[in-house]
């Protein structure tokens, strides 16, 4: 019946393999007890664990991402939790409540109805290896694969909540999980406003893409804050604190911040009332979007090739609000075409109201969009040959365009200029180029244009424009 | 007591006199029944009436423009409602609602609670006349004064529609005026979810600074959106439709769209399938700025001048998400500097619950921003005189920057690259020029950069650049 699709219709998660060995490098690490994917690309060192996976890889898997590929961003050391402990894990919601509470999650389970929907989540340092290119940030390098999809299992926040009653000066929810870092657990703060807002979708999981979540991805419990940058979304959660202010964590006030871009390293180690400014403090997640093929190094014979190249990638609004167009530009912006967007998410709305992984799913009411979009456009190869670049820039619904200009800050968050790939040709066939390769990987246009003293910040991908003075663009 | 500031601490309505001469071209016009103040310019010669004040004198006016000078956009002719009449103003709400109601502005009036609150609208064809300048656009040409801020007075929309009770099938509030036009009376539509959140404060007005609103403000009820575009407020609001389809008027269809840049003005005439797509319906604002002073043609002799001049303006952004920084560069675009921001809405959040013009004003629960706000830097002189131009851009809570590039398209809306005057050096003043000009003025640095042959689209404001092909930048 047309108005009940097949729950076949929407993404399912593609195959999987946990882990069971814990790889050599982590065996003298505190993560001794975590067993990992080797595939996944570190980025800062062995140890805490850093990662995301090859771009190639994370987009090949489609719409969902396995846990195993799915990226980590983690301060410290994974906290261990026995699966005998973990029905018996527990977290309270205390500050300004009429009704403070202690849960275990057995009792999260027994007494809370239970959700499943698809959400994607983002490190705020997706693409920062693009301003590390620029300039050194205070952040470690990622690529453009600090982004993930899964079917989160869990109970809306505001269910908790609600039990345990705001108080009328109650504006904030501050969280804070279980690892222990040098400046206290890790922990920050959403509006409270925003939790109780059904369209937003905030929850705690206990489960992804239908499995108990695994020790990089916070086992046993975790908040996930659709729509907004991953640091939002504490891991291993232990406490719930609702306040009148945002949260006074060391990692809320020194982390997930744009400072103004005039704002060097140097000017912010000297003046910390930079970072107390709340204005600054990351929330929403921005238009983004990245090509995914042609990969890094992908090469095409242009003799007796197809009539056209699909080049592909996926794209992401923030706050809940959709990509509504997604353009390419083989001209160097002069002129743009429009991809082809495929919004899987919503075929999970289409499928109806009906049970996942012992919960309910059901997006039928619910008009935000949380998760990425692929997008593929085809071009001629005839074109491409001629071309010297593509570039990619989504918008979303409330016409929020990806810019030409990186937004350069200290930390190097929220990188979202047009994506660009080179094309360099060589004999019979193209040679495409990313900006970059993560971690301290070598290799990308970037890296090139800058040992060749191009200023990557010229508006024009710092390409010597003929005649033009290398310090006066 | 500093927990309940005097409401004198808000800005209040600036002077006004109400209009009470029909002016003399408008004499022969449907409007002869509407005084006016013969400062506004008028964009679409005399009929209909499609107006902005003059930039320095909205700018002037402060936070509150006078209902004399607040932009008008009209589709037709002004509806004639006689003072007598207003009380029996009639509209209904119908369609998906279990209880349609007919209401008079009478009821209206003595059955639900009376609010007021601060509201910037803005039009989206704001800065359209630097996308015409570009390209010829469906649009006609407004300046940077598209923008208005007032406290309207009246009931939340969403107190009206739980009267109606929508069906479950309920999904989008479809609004119509008694403005009678070629293609019918203008009417739109918001999302219902959207009206029936608070944090969006969609409200049903019948004042406009105290005072009943006038003839081209929608006398004597209309609907005001805050953060979205000004085309989705309806005045002289009739008729309330619950749908589960957005509307269908053609006003909705072929106006307030954001068409892919790569539609041309013929393709979107031949193939109406991109009209039909909602996904290119504006709703929210986004981020823009503009510059106030140096007003277009201001002049500044440097000797004996100040050490610094101060650059202001104004910044907005859309959806309830608040500016949270505006920066400005005098070396195009390669270093910014921070502006000074004052948020005048946040002094009425500060006054506490009190009453206004007969209705609550209490916005200390409301964390969204529907203003305007104004910005300023002090610039050293001694910098200025090196420069060629002023650059600004503004940032929104969800790291939405303006960018660089403008978005052309179609309709020529929502045009919001930096903002930028050019300064040139004359003897011993500084002379500005702004981009353009309102409606057919002649005059800004536009205009003569393209009378020379440069490329508006270069990424360079049309600069020649040294050896630069012209066409291919």
């Amino acid at each position: 019946e047309a108005s009940c699709p097949d729950p076949a219709d929407y993404p399912l998660p593609p195959p999987t393999s946990i882990p069971t060995k814990v790889l050599d490098p982590d065996k003298k690490t505190p993560d001794h007890h975590v067993p990992r994917d080797p595939r996944l690309i570190r980025l800062t060192g062995v140890h805490p664990f850093n990662v995301e996976a090859p771009l190639s890889d994370l987009y090949n898997e489609g719409f969902l991402t396995s846990p195993e590929l799915f990226y980590v961003r983690n301060h410290g050391a994974v906290p261990e939790v026995k699966d005998e402990d973990i029905p018996d894990w527990e977290f309270t919601v205390e500050g300004l409540v009429e009704n403070p509470l202690k849960l275990t999650l057995r009792e999260l389970l027994a007494e809370y109805d239970q959700i499943t929907c698809p959400i994607t989540l983002v490190c705020a340092g997706n693409r920062r290896k693009e301003q590390n290119q620029v300039r050194k940030t205070k952040g470690f390098s990622w690529g453009a694969a600090g982004v993930s999809t899964a079917l989160f299992t869990g109970v809306v926040m505001a269910d908790v909540l609600k039990r345990a009653k705001p108080t009328k000066r109650a504006r904030y929810v501050c969280m804070e999980g279980a690892d222990k870092l040098p400046n206290g657990y890790y922990g920050t703060s959403v509006k409270l406003n925003w939790v109780m807002d059904p369209e937003r979708g905030m929850m705690l999981a206990h489960m992804m893409n239908g499995e108990m979540l695994r020790p990089d991805h916070g086992k046993p419990l975790r908040v996930v804050i659709p729509g907004q940058i991953g640091g939002r979304s504490v891991k291993w959660l232990k406490k719930i604190t609702i306040t009148d202010v945002p949260s006074d964590n060391w990692y809320h006030i020194y982390d997930n911040r744009v400072l103004p871009t005039s704002v060097s390293p140097e000017e912010s180690a000297n003046n910390p009332a930079w970072w107390r400014d709340e204005r600054y403090a990351i929330y929403d997640l921005s238009t983004n979007s990245a090509i995914a093929y042609p990969a890094h190094e992908e090469q095409l014979c242009v003799v007796g090739a197809p009539e056209n190249y699909r080049v592909k990638g996926y794209a992401y609004g923030g706050g809940g609000r959709r990509v509504t167009r997604v353009e390419v530009s083989i001209d160097k912006g002069k002129t743009w075409r429009l991809g082809k967007i495929d919004y899987a998410e919503d075929r999970y709305r289409e499928a109806g109201e009906h049970q996942l992984f012992g919960a309910t799913l059901d997006m039928t009411w619910r008009e935000s969009s949380f998760c990425w979009c692929f997008w593929n456009i085809d071009v001629p190869v005839a074109e491409l040959k001629d071309a010297k670049d593509i570039l990619v820039r989504a918008m979303d619904e409330s016409m929020n365009v990806q810019p030409r200009d990186m937004y350069w800050s200290v930390l190097g968050m929220m990188n979202n200029p047009w994506y660009r790939i080179t094309i360099s040709h060589e004999n019979d066939y193209l040679r495409f180029e990313h900006p970059t390769q993560p971690a301290l990987m070598p290799g990308g246009w970037m890296e090139r244009v800058k040992n060749a003293g191009g200023n990557l910040m010229n508006g024009y991908w710092g390409e010597k424009i003929d005649g033009e003075d290398a310090e006066q663009p």
